[in-house]
């Protein structure tokens, strides 16, 4: 049942996806995307989501919050290469008052290269834990369902 | 009188303008992007110059060729932060049959933040240097112009 | 009783320590080492790890085989800064005939920041998943003991 | 005559000498460091001469100062790959009051395979160009001769 709903949820495309273009740099001597890019790609995903959802991600910081990093998962089914136009799909999995989690897919045209997903923790500028601020929060349970 | 043709050549735009936004991994801790990221700016500078004359570097690879990096040089002016909008403005500011210098122009609205250029010499997959296809020396000439 | 003995493992210190300074390129705009470059970190980790261990992964590439990366772990329990001395601990996990796993924990001084898993498989030079070369296997099974 | 000097210098070797291995996220898919890492490795030239000057840059930085880059340019003569063992020689090539010039080479054993500069100013953490604080204006004095 819970499975079947999540499933529902992801047909659904509650994802916002996002183009990224694979830049030189990217690439290692195997000739595909090092791994450890794909959580910068993770980042421009959420950047754009919040963008997109009617906040940016910088007046959050303006406003004296940060959502720390606190657990990065990636896994790798098929690589990427110089230039690929590469669709992040970025939904939020899980949201609670003080942290939440975003879920990524990465995608060249139907080919899934790369899922993962980041958990984050809701601080202030004196680095404490904190609730997330409740007009944000707000927005970001519409984005939820 | 070369000054004067040189700005003439700059107001007639035969620059390319690609946008890139600034990520969060492109940051350091004074706040401001590193500045060892402009480079990798250049190169999406110049592979999108590339594309937009028609021709991709990727295919230029695929072909056998690649154009290495001889020479860098950058200065900057005024500093970038997370999440801007950047401007990178390429075109070539030489050609020889052997090799190309690219020069970029990296703007936030109207303030110049950094400006440099990147020598490269057209090789083989052997590693040899050699004449830039004519067919392709033909596009880039046309885009100097 | 698994419990245990695994406590006892990395009692014993099975790991490899090796030491990372910390670059200002590793930092961001918070001040503190970008999430995303931990993972690299962890490559440090392994490639030093083999080394210590009698063989490198560079001889590894060139006789033909690859470790690729299919799974990305991390947890992020606290932050490094610009010129951190850290120490990453390095050790196998889990072998297997086609891939393993290396356990990785993250530390300035006494305090643990980062602790996290690869997952690879190896591969040749036609990217076919293949059985790890018997003679590595077996200096592999060794380290893990 | 000016040159002789210069080259006197070079070879009584003010240069201070840090070792750096090259990570596999170093690389790109031409199987080399991608060339806008060098200017990294440059950055911990810098770092690693200061701190055997007798300060380091992050103490430079807690008295809020900091050291912007004005300027880079850097020379590529040899590519260099996964798990070479590099030798950063740094050295200040030029000292102001206001700012100063650091000039690197980058060999593999008697291989040069990088040469480049970078250009500093010294700011306050109002972003205010000043002075050099005497005392370490006194020890890179020193360092110079």
């Amino acid at each position: 049942m819970k499975k079947q709903s999540r499933r529902h949820a992801e047909e659904n495309d509650d994802f916002v996806d996002v183009p990224v273009r694979v830049r030189y740099a990217d690439t290692d001597m195997m000739g595909v995307v090092y791994h450890a890019n794909y959580p910068v790609f993770f980042e421009i995903g959420r950047s754009e989501y919040m963008r997109l959802k009617g906040f940016t991600y910088r007046e959050f910081e303006d406003m004296g919050y940060h959502l720390v990093v606190t657990g990065l998962e990636a896994k790798y089914y098929n690589s990427a290469t110089y230039d690929d136009l590469l669709t992040v799909k970025t939904r939020i999995s899980e949201l609670q008052s003080r942290g939440l989690t975003f879920h990524y897919m990465i995608y060249r045209e139907k080919t899934l290269l790369v899922e993962g997903t980041t958990k984050h923790l809701c601080i202030n500028n004196n680095k404490k834990t904190v609730i997330i601020p409740p007009h944000l929060l707000n927005i970001l349970k519409r984005c939820q369902n």
